[in-house]
């Protein structure tokens, strides 16, 4: 086991420290230092470690007065690259920025780590170094996805951490996901569903029909409503907040979601531009169409946040910009201040009495 | 095995006969009938055999000029409901239309039928009645997504026939597929890519390292191009025409993007509501957003196809309006045209030896 934060991490300036990679985003550290500077901006109570080639970022904070005390620099001179294999990570990664930033989560100096690099590097660090949460299978990493409910985005998990999942690891997604959307999202009682291909309680795989049972059986004792089978539809509706899948499958939904979202944006500019009259339309409607905009923006929802392990990290996007890179760090300061990893790590102990005899209830609905 | 057509079925007026189901859709069989109008309207070489009640059906053609000697009615008194089981349908259906629509095809009186109806029940019929291809493990259903390319839409299989495929499975998908897209939608050389959560070749599944390795021997031989694994952005991008995955994962895919897209539909409009000078912005706007709007416009490319049995059924989606019953019948007429059953049937009895002997490519590139 690796030394566990039993508070949530605080400096003597009472700020909530968020651990960041500086490196590795597709944009370059300058704009990440730029995100960490409209943060402070929007947020008082927040500091950071920052991870990089020291002289490279501190030159990057000498232009950003409002960052002066509020970040200490961790030297790391390497930088993983968004082609680097993963296993390549893990054997020869030890001076990167990503592994410095996920050492303050294990040493407990920080609760929560951002970083916009590599992905699956950033996956298989964490596995290594943080390691999993007693009683999780699979980790998962979760998404926000911009949809009909009034917060503006449902929670769907897993979004690609593993392409398997089975009955087991799927209740611990509904666990794992109803406690990020209480924590990260304010959602006092969450409702999960579990994707099929409809809603029918006969319809889909084997796998899924006993999850259903499992999710079902646990929902009371963990605080969320369980709303059932749900469609692809769902996803950007209103029938659940959590949305509970493989990592396959939520993978590709999303990129198909997204795929289209981009597609029809592209095709709407086109539109405007298609004759001085719908030119003229766009000028007059530019108010109401960034407000669609900032809608969908998913730089407004930028992070995927991995679950199961002993700590939290944010997957921002890589081709994240400051706003973007700000998002990511507002769900960081968010979790943190919750004292997400604690309670997280509550809930998934709380589920073992039913993942040893999946017919009995548990047995109280402690933690 | 069942009767099968060895030729495109014409009457003696040299018309191709399409089989239609005219009950069970959302809308009723008014809205089948002025669909069958509308199609008989734009192309002058096509008829109808139309099954259903047969006074309620003469009663509705009695107020289409343009029908008249281009629809034999087959009198069928039972309906199939929406929400009726396919196994109840199966035992008990004999006297439903969607049943009479599927013997035409069995007898080989059309090779194509086009149904709005209950896609569970009628797939379980089809395969019951028309029987699947010599070959065929497991049929598909193949339907259009808007995308990039030039044609305006992808074609992806299977759209959730079954919710399993191995990798021999994947292969049939991806013959039949690109077999469709050549005869349906009049793509020379269609480029065939297989859904995946990453284009890396050592990214997914199993089954799908594998059904790579399959499609990649057999495209040269079968008249496509291979491109690889794709991802859930490709489905409506331009990386390929045909895009094969299981139908678990294909029905997600495909409902996460439709749902998508009418979420953006419904939030643009909210937008232009949202003060007098977007309304006005609206109405300046409104050929290039009706053209917009048309491009993705689902009713535009409406039918997803059975692929696999023998014969051809074009399901309908079950709140099409006249213009989707209108489409859905275009693209009938399209493949009984092209004689598609017949080709589809040879491609598929092409890649027999590879299915027995993965490691060898087929002995040639016949049929």
């Amino acid at each position: 086991m690796t030394a566990q934060p039993d508070h949530i991490k605080q400096t003597e300036t009472g700020r909530i420290i968020i651990s960041v990679d500086v490196m590795g985003g597709d944009l370059g550290p300058a704009t990440v230092i730029a995100g960490l500077d409209a943060s402070a901006r929007e947020n008082a109570d927040i500091g950071f470690i920052a991870h990089g080639p020291k002289e490279e970022i501190e030159k990057l904070l000498s232009r950003r007065k409002r960052l002066v005390g509020r970040v200490v620099v961790r030297d790391a001179r390497d930088v993983v690259a968004m082609g680097d294999k993963p296993s390549h990570v893990v054997r020869n990664g030890k001076n990167t920025s990503m592994w410095s930033a996920l050492e303050c989560v294990r040493t407990g100096e920080a609760t929560v780590a951002v970083s916009c690099g590599n992905t699956g590097a950033l996956m298989a660090l964490s596995m290594i170094r943080l390691r999993k949460l007693p009683g999780v299978n699979r980790p998962a990493i979760a998404i926000l996805f911009p949809s009909r409910n009034p917060q503006g985005f449902n929670l769907m998990l897993d979004a690609g951490a593993d392409v398997r999942a089975d009955a087991r690891d799927l209740l611990q997604y509904a666990m794992m996901g109803a406690s990020y959307a209480r924590n990260g999202l304010s959602l006092r009682r969450p409702r999960v569903g579990l994707l099929n291909v409809g809603t029918e309680e006969h319809k889909g795989r084997s796998e899924l029909k006993e999850a259903h049972d499992l999710i079902g059986l646990s929902a009371s004792a963990a605080d969320f409503d369980y709303v059932g089978f749900v469609e692809g539809s769902d996803i950007p509706g209103d029938a659940a907040d959590v949305i509970v899948t493989d990592g396959f499958t939520g993978n590709i939904a999303i990129k198909t979601g997204e795929g289209t979202a981009t597609l029809i944006g592209d095709l709407l500019r086109q539109a405007f531009r298609y004759t001085p009259l719908s030119r003229l339309a766009y000028l007059l409607a530019l108010t109401s169409m960034r407000r669609l905009k900032q809608r969908i923006d998913p730089r407004r929802v930028n992070g995927g946040v991995f679950l199961g392990l002993n700590g939290t990290v944010v997957k921002s996007h890589g081709s994240a910009d400051a706003t973007g890179v700000s998002a990511a760090v507002r769900l960081a300061f968010q979790l943190a201040k919750s004292g997400f990893t604690e309670k997280l790590a509550a809930r998934v102990a709380s589920i073992a009495p039913l993942q040893q005899d999946t017919t009995e209830p548990p047995e109280n609905g402690a933690a």
